[in-house]
């Protein structure tokens, strides 16, 4: 075999716990290896928020927070990434403190699947800047993207729940997702989202999510003809399985899977990729007879709602590449931003100054506020005394994880729960509403002097 | 510590050599499982391809060859995913032969960096249909990701080369991208279309790139003064070294950094990152007199062309979210699709009948026609005696690797090199025009012939 001599996982370019330590931004490690030699480390707030809800959306639903937390308690530096920054020089000193590397600080976060409005900070983390600082790039990669396909499932099934049955939602996106990290993460975050599984068994193996799947068109081609590439599949599959059956002719493909399964004596669904699908699916229906119907070419929110509002008939969706690549909306203006740092041993707000971009100042508070349904947030400094329920919740305290991660289920019931309890409007697929997100007198009052300051100077 | 029992590499979600096998959609085990059993094992050819170009698009970059080939090249499942297997209930048998699976076909494909347009296979894989069934998923999921970053990066370098003085460009969007695996093979594919480097450092670190960054606004901030933070970093790094000047003021940025930059004789840039960045960049050019002006708020190929026609002065940017999600296009329709069958010892075209959706039947030649610079592609018959330069090579025969993996270097130039042998007209950043490819006779003729007979049953 020729090739090149680089192993495998050089090739390949995979991030692993021997090289997570890496993904960063090399600024961070500048700036780190600044403030170690400046023995300058305050301990500094950051937090993770963003400014705008992209299009079309009236709340995110937080997700990624789990990996975000894993990184935070598991960061270190293996000799492969020591080695890799001593040959780019950085300095011994400096070095053979990120190989200690630990974190000693706190962490707050809003737990997965709660619903997030622009400003609100999901994820506080106060530490020694040394280390504070070193998580921006992972923690936004992680919480962005998870963030968005959380949010884009979230609303297939507010689409469904809307307009339909509350049909099944099954992930059929790993391929057209952005590498296979994206793959796996968007499996997870579909199901904080409402899903009920995916495609990807790498992912229903790490994350133990129900997992689906049948045939392809390769299998209906690799045969002489139809009925034998079905019943060839059926002599192996007889129970609960489901026939591609628009290989060639829709509807006679269903009546073939119908007359089939009928001589196999199995329970058999069938699956539409293409065409116009409301009617056609129409067609199927009345050949099915109440058999399970899977539709799966091009579905998103919009198609969904349009299909089900057409009186079209299916008992579930495989939304693929609008889910995980979260097609109308690929990417949330997240930020991890300063916002306290220590002078003279004591914590001070903090905030830059630039041009229609506002970034709120100190530790916060999330309050949300109301009983049945949800009537408003209150973004308030962490302490202050407003009304409503505490979103944040202390997942770290001196380094310590002090908080469990929940069950994926349990994250998944808090988003569907905490969605509708959402006001109807701001849960519109289009131009919905806007969800009110009062800012306190405390916080517009430090906000105001913390600006007044800096002009001043 | 509380929290979960998971191990790290379970609760981040790794995907590594070990579960790769298992990044593939359910219906892929599914099916070889039915083909072992049935033993029904002809020889297949699936070739990879896409049939629309994105928006604004003219041409995409092959990109993610190298990682789909790595694949093909080392899939194996080790006992974790034997054991999963398992669990889910496939057979022993079927598994005992996944235990062994290795790739004993062929594989033709489009080197990484070439121009590609509709139809055009990328990749074309030729083995038992055991074997080349199973790659789907992870090969699209590779390919698709890679060439659209490829792409707009490439668009970026056309940018700098039409509007400007061919500025040096560097990936700064590993936080929007869309996990981890995305961050990574994003500042690759960004180097394959045209950009200097990344500020990844595990990218850098794995792929041998130019790392670059040094300061964020959190440095600034976290002095007393914007002085006091310029002061203490040029006391670490007085080379060759760009300060970020819009925390509080630009223009009092820069003059306060060519400032200290005197008083530590130190060479010294400036990064702009907020603002009204062409007149601003203007100022800040008087300012620092020649020396480095890096801009890095939000751009792409569209706000550096605006830039520049707009006057704008800088010697480099930093593209981010636009880049690694490939914003305006984050989807490339790419699909992998059974186009020849072995049946009676020999391989027949095959094609599925779907409305509005052709796909193209039998082993193709791909010939790039024109020697300055080209003129047309035409979409052959592989063996048909048509004009024009073969484009695909032949990676695998008989399971061995055959051709090398060329170096990142050399596959830059290739993209470089090609991209302007590209008519002009297909190389504009907004409605480009359409680089034509022309189907061969014989292609049209067996495409007419496999219709016809399937329309005949």
């Amino acid at each position: 075999m020729v090739g090149t001599n680089a192993d495998d996982e050089d090739r390949f370019g995979y991030v692993t716990p021997e090289n997570l330590g890496l993904f960063t931004d090399l600024y961070e490690l500048t700036m780190l290896q600044g403030y170690h030699a400046a023995d300058h480390d305050p301990q500094a707030t950051f937090s993770l928020f963003f400014r705008r809800l992209p299009t079309d959306r009236g709340f995110v639903v937080a997700a990624g927070l789990e990996q975000a937390l894993t990184y935070i308690e598991t960061l270190s530096f293996g000799e492969r990434a020591i080695d890799y920054l001593r040959n780019r020089g950085f300095d011994e000193d400096f070095l053979a403190r990120l190989a200690d590397f630990e974190f000693t600080g706190r962490v707050r976060a809003l737990p997965e699947g709660t619903p997030v409005f622009p400003d609100e900070p999901l994820l506080e983390v106060t530490a020694p800047i040394f280390e504070a600082q070193l998580f921006e790039t992972l923690v936004l990669n992680q919480v962005g993207f998870q963030t968005l396909v959380a949010t884009k499932a979230a609303r297939m099934r507010e689409a469904v729940e809307r307009y339909g049955d509350d049909q099944s939602l099954v992930d059929f996106g790993s391929r057209r997702a952005h590498g296979t990290d994206a793959g796996m993460k968007a499996a997870r975050a579909a199901v904080i989202g409402g899903f009920d599984g995916t495609s990807l068994v790498a992912a229903g193996e790490a994350f133990s999510l129900p997992v689906y799947g049948t045939m392809a068109h390769s299998w209906v081609q690799s045969f002489e003809n139809e009925r034998e590439a079905f019943e060839t599949f059926l002599e192996q599959y007889h129970e609960d399985t489901i026939l591609l059956v628009d290989t060639y002719d829709t509807v006679e493909g269903a009546k073939l899977a119908m007359d089939v399964a009928e001589n196999h004596d199995a329970e058999v669904g069938v699956r539409l990729d293409s065409g116009d699908l409301a009617p056609l699916s129409n067609e199927v229906a009345e050949i099915v007879d109440g058999r399970p119907i899977f539709v799966s070419s091009g579905m998103d929110e919009y198609k969904i709602a349009d299909f089900l509002r057409d009186g079209g008939v299916a008992t579930g969706f495989g939304p693929g590449t609008a889910l995980t690549t979260s097609r109308d909306a690929p990417s949330l203006d997240l930020v991890y931003k300063l916002t306290e740092i220590e002078r003279d041993g004591e914590m001070r707000p903090s905030m830059k100054l630039s041009s229609g971009k506002v970034t709120y100042p100190g530790a916060k508070s999330v309050r949300r506020v109301g009983d049945g349904g949800y009537e408003k947030d209150v973004l308030a400094l962490r302490g202050e005394d407003v009304a409503g329920e505490e979103q944040l919740v202390t997942i770290f305290e001196d380094g310590d994880r002090v908080a469990d991660s929940p069950e994926l289920g349990a994250i998944a019931d808090r988003a569907g729960t905490r969605r509708r309890k959402l006001p109807d409007d701001c849960r519109e697929l289009r131009s919905p509403g806007t969800y009110p997100v009062e800012i306190s007198d405390g916080l517009r009052q430090l906000t105001n002097d913390v600006e007044a300051e800096l002009e001043a100077r």
